[in-house]
């Protein structure tokens, strides 16, 4: 039966053929959708897909790492490091990159930023040492740092990330707060699972310091 | 109220940001679908980020039309009119590439095809000079072709382009279809609308015919 052969998609050029399987290779594109970009790349000019082109290799190609926190940067030190307005004592300390972004987006948090680059999984074979944790030690003892705030996923490889820090840093007198837990913003309280609804219980908040934020 | 200052997303680098702008101009993706391609591409190594925008550039640069049917091509002809296994006196006369490519995904058609490049829109401002109707009038003549196959969008712009095309070509005694429009397959019968049901019931197909494909 013909019906079986509708799975296949022959391209008509191997340089689209090529460029889709590019594209398809980018998280969550499948070929169908890497194909609509490059049908869509090809009715542009040539000089502003060349342009795409270079951008994207030239983020790769000079994009920097802070050498303090790890996040990404123009030079060799962040924005956020370099900015005195902020409180340079605080450190929040996160899985990767989106992380920093979406604080950001937030506009909640003034201090600094330590990006891990993961979190503890041996399941994944990702060890303490795979991970930005030395700098962060040695960063957090040389600079007297105040309080670290974990912002790492709500699961165990989370929770034994931040256990294996804190003993790290057990001679260091520096305070250490995790961000809250509990029923999330337009979240129905009935669909909430135990564990967040009991978290969220014993972590109750007096109203006035909730209706502050 | 800090909530609506969510919408916003401030990258940390110049870098990243032209970057993420690049890829949110593709059609159906987003400033974060953008980031997080783009934070995929930054944990590749810098050659094969390299050779991913080396072969969109190519691809752009290189990428023909056949010089026949308008498809696209790595050569002057593309290889559906180069191939004398094809019946080369029948014409299949599509709106865009895409539509050639799920064609020739159903392994159904044996002939060649004419990309017209759209079809007349007057809303949109698009002419039947600006397609390529000349070229299929000018081809149907002087190859002889036997049957001219419409598979045009189901609406009116695709009715109209049909009428115009076999207007122009009064004069050649070419046989001339067009796809049959029914219930599609897996379709449920209650909820197509009256026009597509009219058709289909108008276009009824003797039922040996029908169990054959």
């Amino acid at each position: 039966m013909p019906i079986y052969y509708l799975c296949l998609m022959q391209l008509p050029s191997s340089l689209l053929e090529n460029a889709v399987n590019e594209f398809a290779k980018l998280p969550g594109i499948g070929k169908k959708t890497a194909l609509r970009m490059v049908l869509y790349l090809l009715k542009q000019d040539v000089a502003s897909v060349e342009n795409f082109s270079e951008i994207i290799a030239k983020m790769r190609r000079d994009i920097k790492f802070c050498q303090r926190c790890h996040n990404i940067s123009d030079g060799d030190i962040c924005a956020i490091c370099a900015n005195s307005f902020r409180n340079q004592r605080i450190i929040c300390v996160v899985e990767n990159i989106r992380d920093v972004i979406a604080i950001e987006s937030t506009q909640q948090f003034n201090g600094t930023y330590h990006v891990l680059g993961g979190i503890i999984s041996p399941l994944d074979g990702i060890g303490p040492d795979q991970l930005n944790i030395e700098s962060l030690v040695y960063r957090t003892e040389k600079e007297q740092t105040e309080e670290l705030v974990f912002a790492l996923s709500p699961n165990i490889q989370g929770d034994t990330t931040i256990y294996y820090i804190q003993k790290k840093m057990h001679h260091l007198s520096c305070r250490v707060t995790t961000i809250a837990r509990g029923i999330a913003f337009g979240g129905e309280l009935e669909y909430a699972d135990e564990l967040t609804l009991a978290r969220s219980i014993s972590n109750r908040l007096p109203v006035e310091k909730f209706v502050k934020l």
